[in-house]
């Protein structure tokens, strides 16, 4: 009986570890001997403990050297193909299944996997309530006279500070602040395109720039998309000559979290420079990377002003406060008439006190934890999905930011699964929201920024048997 | 010597007691013979001091009954006639006058008679700051949250109460929150006009409006304005065939101030309904009248639900909160859209504690206090303006709202005034920046949204004298 309890809780310590990543992919185990005599149990108990973990794809023996930790079974999870839109702008908006999900956003009794924000519960709620006391009781007028148009000094120094993250060398009088992202990049499109004219874009996409994008009278021009280095070179290059604006989401994009490679976005700079064609880009996630270093934006290589950079802290620090800021480069013009015409002004008070809580360092310590917290919640989503999602379950594997993106066999409709799931009281991001084309129906977006609890876990194994029953 | 002192201090005395409204309007003088005896002077004294008042109009002799209270000198300076712009859309902006005027709004060091709005000091600062403070404390995620996609439903709650007292029955259903009312109106325009569509508006127009309809490519209207009534429906009947939108400020308009009498606002309303026409109306300064009862509204007669109305808390609590709404009628679907497009969410908290405020009544005690500084405020303006401006100059006489408009004799060429006032450190809104056409060089807007003191008054008489040097 003892020798049984004591398998099981050794085994189960060794396997906890792997799965926590304590022990990683390629650590070495200790040997059959060492084990035995570690915790004083018989060489076959420690043999028995190793073909156990050994059973559960936890472990492989490797010729002669021992136990090795296996590559996790949810890493070779194979990764979906890089898309392939048609090469023709289409417009076909998904907007009942659109208005269907976002209507769901504030129902507390979902677990809200489609959401594109982190949850409250990974925000540093109690320091930014003490920013915003502080910030309204320090302003002389209570923060109820407008801004200067350009917008809060202090936050637009604090931008600029942090650009050197990236590469760039952007000073505070470069920079506009807007309410959140969406209302940098309103302003970007109406200040460098009109109506008639093509934007290209990546595939999948955010459904807010595709839906922003006809809103203004744009044909959308979905660009081919690999998981892992972002659009296609060749395409992009064979349909430059179509192209009067682009708009990415160059790092961490939702929905795929790939990060495009340096050389990418260097060259991608270039060619639309020479083209006299703007990049508006939006870095809403490049402070989320997993990896140790802040990736560099397509901003880093903007040597003409051609490069409108778009950031906020909607997806790190607080959704609700639409604090969002623009460097727009050669456009500054444009883009301050356009924040003139369009708003006037952001929300004094907030920018004040977001602009405070930069400067004290601790929107560095929070981002440390919140990676952290993302990276291992991708770990968890993607054992779950190992096991409880359909067979041929293809997965991105993002390198930083809020999202992960999955690939079902192509007879699974995960517009089905959506109705399917929210009578379960879940709520997902079917595949067909991220374009304007007829793709991605086999496809869905699922949100990592969500705390990880024992019951999201079972949510996310309810949600796999949804899908294997479809 | 005494009586010399005596003569000067009593004239002095009914003097200011009529310039600063002790005595009003009508108000019987005591005779010759008491004034004689209260002061102990002369019945020639008493007599000399009535001729001195007389001749600076301060009062007049009625046959037999003695001396009353004149009406004042300004309240007789004449009133600008109707505008009367070309009747076809030009749309030549006058950028760089609104750049420059726009730039000056965050310089502490001038007296801003240019601004649109109240000053810091006529804000009930500390009851905001405590509900800004409270919301913050108050709300579960500290406002990181997007708000639902309506707006949050205390404040939708309380507008909708509120417009029983222009005889709406709004319910909170009807009601979108913005982030202030440009967005709303910006929204609205997205909703229900396409580029090329033609738009009439009231001449003069506030900038923002003619920027915005600009910048949707949309053909704009002037219509002809009386500065009492507003729109002259002749006109506007007229040019009914030629409109696609409508877009109106009929409560006391910026820049003339004038109400719209309630027939004419049914009738604009029944006219365009018929037509087919959609009518976004500009409420945002329904809420500061001078007389006893808050005027109805457009939508106080929108039956088909054609009228989107529009208003927010800019004009009369605080700008820099950018709160603003509106409810759009039969428009409701396609305005949820263009804010999930364009915005997502308003600035949580600060929306939160708006609606608090509304909700204890604080509102209301702060507009009735608000609507006597600004009604003050106009009649000292109006009495220096009679002193210290050149002959000729007509003023509007504005039922409600932070505005005064002044129209100068031709000679008088208000950009000129623009600059040579910023050389002493007084900035105006010259009137060419009230139209896209070759209209208003000499005329200008004050405002009266300052408070008023001896300083102030003094800076209001160096621009009359500069002006009177043009």
């Amino acid at each position: 009986m003892k020798k049984e309890f004591l398998y099981n809780e050794i085994a189960g310590n060794i396997a906890h570890q792997i799965r926590n990543g304590v022990l990683k992919t390629g650590d070495r185990l200790p040997s059959v001997r060492m084990l035995s005599a570690q915790h004083g149990i018989g060489i076959n108990t420690a043999k028995r403990i190793f073909l156990e973990l050994e059973s559960q794809s936890l472990i492989e023996p490797r010729s002669k050297s021992g136990y090795f930790v296996s590559m996790p079974r949810y890493m070779r999870l194979p990764l979906p193909e890089a898309s392939k839109p048609l090469a023709v702008a289409r417009n076909t908006e998904p907007n009942e299944l659109i208005d269907s999900v976002y209507s769901n956003m504030a129902r507390k009794d979902l677990t809200l996997f489609s959401i594109g924000v982190p949850s409250g519960d990974l925000l540093p709620l109690a320091k930014l309530k003490k920013e915003i006391v502080l910030a309204t009781r320090g302003l002389k007028d209570g923060g109820t006279e407008y801004e200067p148009l350009q917008g809060n000094e202090k936050l637009r120094r604090m931008i600029a500070a942090r650009s050197l993250n990236w590469g760039g060398r952007l000073k505070d009088g470069d920079i506009i602040t807007t309410n959140g992202c969406m209302n940098a990049l309103v302003l970007c499109l109406m200040a460098v395109t009109k109506p008639g004219h093509t934007i290209a874009i990546e595939s999948p996409c955010y459904p807010g720039i595709l839906q922003l994008a006809v809103s203004f009278g744009l044909k959308v021009l979905e660009l081919p998309t690999h998981p892992v280095t972002g659009i296609v070179m060749d395409a992009f290059k064979k349909l430059l000559p179509k192209i009067d604006a682009c708009l990415l989401v160059p790092n961490f994009n939702t929905p795929l979290g790939y990060c495009m490679p340096d050389g990418h976005k260097k060259e991608v700079v270039t060619l639309l420079a020479q083209k006299g064609i703007p990049l508006i880009e939006d870095d809403t996630y490049g402070d989320l990377h997993f990896g140790a270093e802040r990736p560099k934006c397509c901003k880093s290589f903007d040597k003409e002003g051609n490069v409108l950079w778009c950031g906020a802290v909607s997806k790190t620090l607080a959704p609700g406060y639409r604090v969002g800021w623009v460097a727009p480069g050669k456009y500054k013009d444009q883009i301050l008439r356009m924040k003139l015409i369009q708003s006037l002004s952001s929300t004094t008070i907030i920018h004040e006190a977001v602009g405070n809580f930069l400067l004290t360092g601790r929107y560095d310590n929070h981002l440390r934890q919140l990676r952290k917290t993302l990276q291992e919640n991708y770990n968890r989503y993607a054992q779950v999905i190992a096991n409880h999602f359909p067979q041929g379950t293809k997965i991105s594997q993002p390198q930083g930011g809020l999202a992960l993106w999955m690939e079902f066999p192509e007879n699974i409709d995960t517009a089905e699964l959506y109705n399917d799931a929210l009578k379960k009281q879940i709520s997902i991001a079917p595949g067909r929201m991220f374009t304007l084309q007829d793709q991605f129906q086999n496809c869905m977006r699922l949100c990592i920024g969500l705390p990880w609890t024992d019951s999201l876990g079972l949510k996310l194994q309810q949600l796999g048997k949804l899908a294997c029953n479809l």
